[in-house]
């Protein structure tokens, strides 16, 4: 594989940091061994997205997570894209960071479209997006409900991203987004999009997996069921020239 | 995860050993991260399933091909199922291998529904299936076109099998036989299948990739796109009851 991303889905860690960890090790070194650029981890992965005390638990940028997170990074030699509940003085953020091989950050989000009542009453929005160089391609990204906004998408392929990694939490029956929604803002915006969700049930959501690697003409490079799966694809796919769309170009506000 | 397969859709090593056993080792070592039970490679992946010489270098059973695929598996700790041609005596077969952590020999296969005329001039058919084995599991092969006739995996159903692991070879713009036709199969005759093809292009082959691990309800666990991807999912999913067949038991025949 020339450019290969591996996606993990499995099921909340539930709080633990123990649980958060053995999984990452476990996914990170399977990624590694197949020459991964980086692994992408579900949203809000620690401490588990539908924990109850998110704020108490939150961490600050560069805390013990992060720390915890660029060592294990480090010692697999594979970066890792992962949600993570983000403390910054009175502020919570359902942000996500981008760690390379080398355990140094190279990117960081604050979701900006939250989703429901209970993630508008735990977070602070985020207001900004940006891109980081992911081995030479241009990455950026988005948290769950984000990529369901094709302003959002579209702003990162103004911004030249080739690929958006996103950590998402998306419950029973949603298939719909990475079957349908996420595989057309990728068409649509020609850009290479990893979603990446839990299985499983945590306290009264469960968790409808079909995660997903799709490609700028729409290709399903690698998808999961509803239980727990770990996916490696290599991205450098060849899109079918005929079905890619120039909407970037095209398009014309009223 | 509780009980992991591992999929492996690479291009056809073209002959090379040294490509092929590269490309399971790195295949191997990603599995036995993720505690998988075994690896599922594509059909003839020794010495590639399009190479012009396959009589000539075709091995026999127990032979240097099958040492260096014991030793790999007992070096990974991951079981190996992989297709190769197999020389006995004046005949060749098209040949799967089932390889243990241990690296003993659990299954052997003969490809039985031989394909269009290059296959049927290079191989003579077998003539059994069986069923193995696999970690509690009760485990069966068939090879590429066979896992088409509904009697064979009939068969191996009546025989009491859980999971039907196949390696395979197939070209554009197949995608019907790994989208529909084994997804199909899984649910009338409640099994597991794990269809692994090859991606890429092999002399005049292009392989169409879309290689599946089904549920017995017809839940895809894991699936692949056009290009080289590994997949790792949990086989142990709870089926939908409600979707359950009992063609198994309800079979009248004419």
């Amino acid at each position: 594989m020339s450019f290969p991303i591996a996606l993990w889905q499995g099921p909340s860690p539930g709080g633990s940091d123990d649980a958060a960890f053995t999984a990452l090790d476990a996914a990170l070194r399977a990624a590694a061994a197949m020459g991964a650029i980086t692994l992408v981890a579900p949203e809000i992965f620690l401490p588990g997205y539908n924990q109850p005390d998110i704020s108490a638990r939150a961490q600050r940028r560069g805390g013990p997570w992060y720390e915890r997170l660029a060592a294990l990074a480090r010692t697999h030699g594979c970066g890792i894209v992962i949600g993570y509940a983000e403390r910054d003085a009175d502020a919570v953020y359902n942000s996500a960071i981008a760690i390379n091989a080398e355990g140094r950050e190279i990117g960081h989000y604050r979701k900006v479209q939250l989703f429901g009542p209970r993630e508008k009453s735990i977070f602070a929005p985020g207001d900004a997006v940006s891109t980081f160089d992911l081995g030479g391609l241009r990455a950026a990204m988005l948290i769950c409900y984000d990529v369901e906004f094709a302003p959002l998408v579209r702003s990162l392929a103004e911004a030249g991203a080739d690929l958006i990694l996103v950590p998402t939490a998306n419950p029973e029956p949603n298939t719909h987004v990475s079957r349908i929604v996420v595989p057309a803002h990728a068409i649509n915006h020609s850009v290479t999009i990893a979603y990446a969700n839990y299985c499983g049930t945590e306290g009264d959501i469960t968790y409808c997996g079909a995660s997903v690697i799709v490609a700028p003409d729409a290709a399903i490079l690698a998808s999961a069921g509803p239980g727990p799966a770990l996916l490696i694809a290599d991205i450098d796919h060849q899109p079918d020239a005929a079905l890619l769309q120039t909407q970037l170009h095209d398009y014309r506000p009223l």
